[in-house]
């Protein structure tokens, strides 16, 4: 196919290198800076250009792969009726989009991509949704240069799946750094927690999160629970948290 | 050194396997459950015993590997001042214990050991702290067994350590949970969380947390905000978490 990607950015680049690996042309990238905009259709001898109007007549589909909040201006300014769309958003469902194109669809990464340092695993969650069953087909096609790992989801569907991974990503990614500052606090290093975490990693592999809670919380044990609240008394809003997910964690295992 | 283990457990099997390795006797087991006490004393040729109060004499020192809440109870049992005494627990400090003994120390092991598949893993972090400089060589020199990472800490920043992993732990642990038990509902696999919960991990060996937060509170993307707490407006438990860790982030990086 020839494909216009419009974005330069961490998904652009992943995408597009994927794509015109799997034999796919790309025949134009478009991004608002001049810079990046050449730096990547120079990979695959392609066009650029800095202005979404002068997206090309022969591209067959647009990958939009710009942030979120992004997409609706850029729908706005060209009418891509006469072609596959195809947005890369966790957030944003077909819905939201449906005036767009009558070949609408979705290919979201769950995965924290860097264009500089391409991920070498094959098994990167790729969750697709299309309007219709041709341009379903057109992205399990493409999504097959990219991944072995290929969910086709309901908008309902994805936007739960996107919920999840906030809770199991950004936020115990958070739960890392409230850890950190704890330490900090007594001049510790982080790497002290390093194992610990790696440990309960490796396990999802072979067991459920909801088998590995360990801890105070779920031990009932009230007077280390005492002991952390004290630690915290300066600390309204790790207390908060410490609490709340207590409680939370007691109602589930009780 | 002859060595009494007070404990069958995993942590209890752990250290006395890697003492014995490491040129010690373990002279006696003592374990209320007669079948687990014989259990482990039979790897080191070694005594048993299910009554504390048949703690030999010619024990040099005790490791007290038991569950944090029964340890005050067997402290009341035998008179442990004449031996060095090692306990295991994260959640209890030197003071809590002082007059069970005039050497008495701690190694804490920073992470989750299973007897039946002891880890090969040689960094595992022990924190050790001591009531006297003697008793510290002493823990020092049975740590160097179990680990080339050793933290000499003292009360309060092993405190901080322990709650400091509750954080990064076992609350983060509840975090994959929660986003397991939304993946259930719409009858997704908690796989599709993994690869970006490991990509995460992985980057934790050469960046800080905190320079790895993403998702749409540290974004301020407030549409996707107010629909994800749209879906969880049928679980008032994880709306909560919710909305509490995104004001946290939102202030951290304000």
């Amino acid at each position: 196919m020839n494909i216009a990607i419009i974005g330069s950015g961490n998904i652009a680049t992943f995408f597009a290198t994927k794509f015109h690996q799997g034999g796919h042309q790309i025949i134009q990238v478009i991004s608002p800076t001049a810079e990046n905009a050449k730096a990547l259709a120079s990979q695959f001898d392609s066009t650029y250009s800095t202005r979404i109007k002068e997206l090309k007549d022969d591209a067959d589909l647009c990958l939009l792969a710009v942030k979120d909040d992004l997409l609706q201006g850029i729908l706005k300014e060209v009418d891509f009726k006469q072609k596959f769309l195809i947005h890369t958003a966790g957030s944003v469902t077909l819905k939201d989009l449906s005036s767009s194109s009558p070949n609408l669809g979705c290919i979201w990464c769950m995965y924290s991509i860097n264009k500089n340092h391409l991920p070498e695993r094959k098994n990167i969650p790729l969750i697709i949704n299309a309007s219709n069953e041709t341009t379903l087909e057109i992205i399990r096609t493409l999504s097959a240069c990219i991944s072995t790992s290929v969910h086709s989801l309901s908008d309902d569907q994805k936007l739960r799946a996107h919920l999840a991974a906030v809770f199991a990503n950004n936020f115990s990614n958070h739960m890392f750094t409230i850890g950190q500052d704890i330490l900090q606090e007594e001049q510790l290093s982080f790497e002290l927690l390093i194992p610990l975490i790696e440990n309960t990693v490796e396990k999802l592999t072979y067991t459920s999160p909801d088998k590995l809670q360990t801890g105070p919380a779920v031990r009932n044990d009230e007077s280390t629970i005492a002991k952390h609240l004290s630690l915290l008394k300066d600390h309204d809003d790790f207390k908060k948290i410490y609490t709340l997910l207590t409680d939370s964690i007691q109602r589930k295992y009780s």
